[in-house]
């Protein structure tokens, strides 16, 4: 397993990441109707636009093409997806959740415009998922499976369920099966969401779908492992966030439960899991491949 | 104009109203997902299944039917919007933002359940809105125009950007037309939708989705300035929240910018605007046309 991020990676990741920030603005744009305070608009840009890895809407425009489908028809569901991604992050760091004032090394979005604010930017970012996957694919036959698709995993049954858990779990004692079920939903449903759009965006057949799927969602958990493993082991200055909080918060990590060589071990497992999932995809998922394996760098 | 709630309209409406109670339950149930906690479901069922007067749902399916549709067609918008409009009132409410904690005569239900599952629940709920949207129309041509509609009418450029806005005006000294503006996204955007909606559950003609809009849109902003005047001069047994809360929080309303006796002539006129546009819809308008009255009879 490669051990530093591969150049070629590293250079895809960062074309597509600002392919992807253009994509966001332009939607960001398009939002009209018969309100539109510019305030809220900044807020909601400050979060969308903000540096990040893109990984979601890379995530999806790599699938789709991995599945013989063309980059950019994959724009309205990495929009979408990043849509969703932005909204959750601005939800969770409000003082009634995780409480962060800093993300990404910038001051979170309830630091800079308010609460109320930052609650009706991240409100605002959802409802501009729809809009854009409505927008999008409104004349495809897939439209109603998407939005289901989005929808779930971001809903109760996914994301947000998943973070409730979260929240839930400073007040208990969990093992490593609670925490996986925490991490299924708060991350790797929409990890996992994401992979699976983009094959739908390329018409993906049946075998190509459940191929993505099981990438995705073994992806998602060494994805969180990974960011668990960062927290306690990583530097301040290189995660761009406080570290040590999880361990504070009671939050339910896998290395507070079962260590960090052993979390290291499950995460590795995971991606060896993702890898094998996309063996029938040959040459065309190559970067997931590559992708994979740059989850597991972010944790030795 | 009637001056009394017509006896058949109040039957239809709490008919309409059980059925739709029924609905928005069945729904609840069939969020299915990777994870599903059960405490964040129950905040969700205290706000969406609690007394209301399913005004937005039962003009979904009233619409519907008047454009020729049978009303069993509309129960996926009815529910959407539903869920919507519950998600806004949680959110509302909070301690950031209105700080409300009663609300039709019952605890808020940041107050019941906490500001954290507040917060998650509404975002949850407005997922479920699209999710129930996806599966009840995903094999329709229909489904992108509706989640366009639902998603725009909810988000930064409609309900979402209004209430931002609703709140911004508490610092400042706002003329009818502000007021008007903030009435449009705050609520006449989403009573517009609900009437979209069910005209395009029952793939309305273009003269019958101008006739819905337009009646909704008129429909929506007499039934904020009712609301507006029954803050002002309601009884807060009969209103189920506490009155007067509007002009101490210089919340921007049309009683406090033009007066009681000017803002129900307004409410008058709009009603009489949103009768003629349904003119050209005949018999099959009826209840939609007792509706609007209904409306205006809160104010008097």
């Amino acid at each position: 397993m490669a051990k530093t991020l591969d150049r070629s990676l590293g250079d895809s990741l960062s074309v597509e990441g600002a392919a992807v920030s253009e994509m966001l603005a332009a939607a960001l744009d398009r939002v009209a109707g018969v309100v539109r305070p510019e305030p809220l608009l900044e807020s909601m840009r400050y979060s969308l636009l903000s540096d990040g890895k893109r990984l979601r809407p890379v995530l999806a425009i790599w699938c789709c093409e991995a599945c013989g489908g063309e980059s950019s028809m994959a724009t309205g569901v990495a929009v979408a997806v990043e849509c969703v991604h932005a909204f959750s992050l601005i939800h969770d760091d409000l003082p009634a959740l995780d409480n962060d004032d800093t993300r990404r090394g910038k001051p979170t979005n309830h630091v800079v415009y308010g609460e109320s604010t930052a609650i009706l930017a991240g409100d605002a970012l959802m409802a501009m998922a729809f809009e854009t996957l409505g927008q999008a694919y409104g004349t495809s036959p897939m439209c109603g499976r998407m939005v289901v698709e989005l929808a779930n995993a971001t809903g109760a049954a996914g994301m947000i369920g998943g973070e409730w858990m979260d929240l839930d779990a400073e007040r208990k004692l969990l093992d490593a099966e609670d925490v996986e079920r925490v991490h299924l939903g708060k991350t790797a449903r929409l990890l996992q969401c994401a992979c699976r759009l983009g094959g739908m965006a390329a018409t993906a057949d049946r075998a190509q779908m459940a191929a993505l799927s099981g990438y995705g969602k073994a992806l998602g958990l060494a994805f969180q492992i990974a960011d668990d493993l960062l927290d306690v082991t990583g530097d301040p200055a290189r995660v761009g966030k406080r570290t040590g909080k999880d361990a504070e918060s009671g939050k339910a990590t896998y290395p507070g439960v079962v260590g960090v060589d052993a979390s290291r071990e499950k995460a590795a497992a995971l991606v060896t899991g993702a890898l094998a999932h996309l063996e029938p995809m040959g040459e065309s998922a190559e970067r997931l491949r590559q992708l994979a394996n740059y989850v597991i760098d972010r944790t030795v």
